[in-house]
């Protein structure tokens, strides 16, 4: 009798967790638990969906149900709600009270937001992005809130797009920020063009602002008190982060990690005999310092999905750790971020420094020529390359995808400063932004 | 008495070598001997302002002529044609006889395109873009042109260029190549959607085809013969390589080296005492091979005469060797390519092979997401990236630049497999194209 595979959760690791595993057993029994009524969707795209410029919503879906099914015979079963791991008996029990029994367990169950822990933050009209159902309600209301008011709360890169996408659909966002500038987990100068690009905008911005209370108004709105003055709003979005969905791991005795993710391994095992985690609800370790960090990102989701995949079939395989590294764009700014800021290598025992330049992605000549700024952390004694930021034209993700290079191959500012870039007035630079930042560092740029 | 440091040549490399000098030694005598009317312009830039994309023309100079006179106190002069290196006297001979003594001399005398040597190629209305004197007589025929028709002869990047930029003149270009291939330079299949985005624009394309001879016509048209078969123009231009200005060094006993250009050392010295080259007219090493070649580039330019710079007033400095990198955009299509080809690898004793993956630049859902195609060129034994080039979307060039990065840091194609690259789906895939290809060899992608 074939073995059985169970994985609860049905997204990017659950999902590339049972292809990959298939991939390395025709012939295992695997199940995939999920809680709601979709699996396998695009969960970053949601926000370009509820702007109306991704159409239909089946467009998220990164592959279809029955090609799951059919093809690749996994079971999926939606609507199945794990409430509790029985590792004696080696079973999922479901809401309903089946049981599924495992041979091998991989535990995909993501994160959720956090609710602040506010009076009145369970008032109806209050909203969070969670899953595609959370989205699908959201959608739902826009129409109505349309021409009125929302107040978003927190101004990390999901707030600014889903801000964004709000403005779309013809709402006048308010952006509550409790820090002192928007994107506060980027460096002032590199959140600073943001913050620009907002200004004139369907957007107003409260910094360094606290959500106190939230209660019912008289009309169907949402009464908001934020910093000792309430206003009404139709709408309240909470973007105030997020953690992971490990509370079922660590009642069936999975060791808990950073945050309180469940900890893995390279292979994506936890401390439980027979049981893998993966994605969102996991820990990974960092490529600059080594030590187990939560991260929570589908790009890490979809790898740690397939590491587990190829572990839990016998195949070798290992997660190569994670720097970190999201893009993100915000009103026309493109923005993102790799490694380690200068606080958190300073942390991790690093002689750190930062050093910021901004540029041209294009020749300043030509159209479409953006300015763009660069932020290199680097260590003073080993001259390695341990962090960057950046913001600015339509190509900060691929130049972030050059640093995050740079980082994992160990790269120092000098060689940075010597790599032998293309140049073209309409696509490049003659000197990118990141020559200039990693050769101010060496003497050879202003 | 201050030395005297004499630059031939007004261009990146000569240039960056002069404001280099300046920075290492404020009390120097600089002069430099331009032959045209024209110093410090982004000659990459000329196609565009030929095309009516940058306006005016004075917007390509990189730093204005006063600056470098006065606020740097070098001693441009314009119309200075040095024509002898008499290196016992130590002293450049101009055109009109006059003799400009050095302490220390920089040749920056740059490259010139070449004249297939067929019949008729010195017609007038046959044209090279070579400095800013042929793109000022070049833009002057334009209005003539305008509404008729020019044949191109060859379809290297500048090539494009130039095509894409007639076009924008209300030109008719008759696209010309001996190869098989638009863009013979990178492979079939990187090529390919250049070759689709030309469909149906202004451009019609003669593949594998020779132009055998060129005479005037009677009404002031060109009539150009290819395979056997006469049309005509009005206007031809050329755009058949290049090749170094090497004479002058040459007479003056410098060692040449591949394709006749100028060997230097990494410090940009020449064989003959007291005498440094820089820019398109020098050689430089390869980073992946070590071996002497002739890639002229701006940015090599640029790097070179800022090394020269540093070497003539004695502070220490080496030219890190050219990836080769370049990247272009024709007809809306990105275009690049990094480090060595198959054939070059092989030729250099690598055991090379090649990968090619197509992916999204973007999430395939979102609004301007392209196809973008990135091919690998990695040694079998070392696993070791030896080259790349990729096309696509309009963010080819900082894809590039990651490729680059990759190779400088000798990185290997499992290692580049394993990268955190940044998602989001306005402007980045869940699994960039580079990551693909990588993957693909590691087994870790279709």
């Amino acid at each position: 009798m074939s073995q059985r595979l169970v994985i609860i959760g049905g997204n990017p690791a659950g999902m590339s967790g049972a292809a990959e595993a298939r991939r390395g057993d025709p012939d295992l029994d695997i199940v995939v638990l999920e809680r709601t009524q979709h699996v396998s969707y695009a969960s970053c795209g949601m926000p370009y969906w509820l702007g109306g410029v991704v159409e239909p919503r089946e467009r998220l879906l990164a592959i279809d149900l029955d090609t799951f099914r059919e093809k690749r015979n996994i079971d999926v079963r939606l609507g199945a709600e794990a409430t509790e791991i029985d590792t004696d008996g080696r079973a999922v029990v479901l809401s309903d009270g089946q049981r599924v029994t495992y041979d091998r367990l991989l535990i995909a169950t993501g994160a959720r937001p956090v609710r602040p822990p506010i009076p009145g933050i369970e008032t109806s009209g209050v909203f969070v992005l969670r899953d595609m159902d959370s989205a699908i309600t959201l959608k739902e209301q826009l129409p109505r809130v349309s021409g009125g008011r929302a107040l978003m709360v927190g101004s990390g890169p999901i707030g600014m797009e889903m801000c964004e996408n709000l403005c779309r659909n013809g709402i006048e966002v308010h952006l509550l920020e409790v820090a002192d500038q928007l994107l506060p987990t980027l460096s002032p100068n590199v959140a600073a063009p943001v913050a620009e690009a907002l200004v004139g905008g369907c957007t107003s911005t409260r910094l360094g602002s606290t959500l106190e209370s939230i209660e019912p108004g008289d009309d169907g709105g949402i009464l908001a008190t934020i910093d000792g003055r309430t206003d009404r709003y139709d709408m309240v979005l909470l973007g105030t982060g997020v953690k992971p969905n490990s509370e079922l791991a660590a009642a069936a005795g999975c060791a808990l990690g950073p945050r309180n993710a469940i900890a893995i391994d390279a292979t994506g095992r936890t401390s439980v005999e027979h049981i893998w985690a993966a994605g969102d609800c996991a820990t990974a370790h960092h490529r600059v310092t080594g030590e187990a960090v939560w991260i929570p990102l589908a790009t890490t989701a979809n790898t740690q999905g397939r590491v587990a995949g190829r572990s839990i079939t016998g195949r070798p395989g290992r997660f190569p750790g994670v720097l970190g590294s999201w893009v993100s764009s915000a009103f026309g700014v493109g923005i993102g971020a790799t490694g380690l800021t200068v606080e958190a290598a300073l942390d991790a025992g690093f002689d750190a420094e930062a050093i910021e330049r901004t540029g041209r992605n294009r020749s300043g000549y030509m159209p479409g020529s953006e300015s763009t700024i660069v932020r290199l952390v680097w260590d003073r004694s080993s001259r390695r390359l341990l962090g960057a930021e950046t913001s600015g034209g339509d190509d900060v993700a691929t130049r972030l995808h050059a640093l995050a290079v740079a980082i994992s191959a160990r790269m120092t500012v000098d060689e940075l400063a010597e790599v032998d870039f293309g140049y073209a007035p309409p696509v490049a630079a003659l000197r990118d932004p990141i020559e200039l930042a990693a050769a101010a560092v060496t003497g050879d740029a202003p």
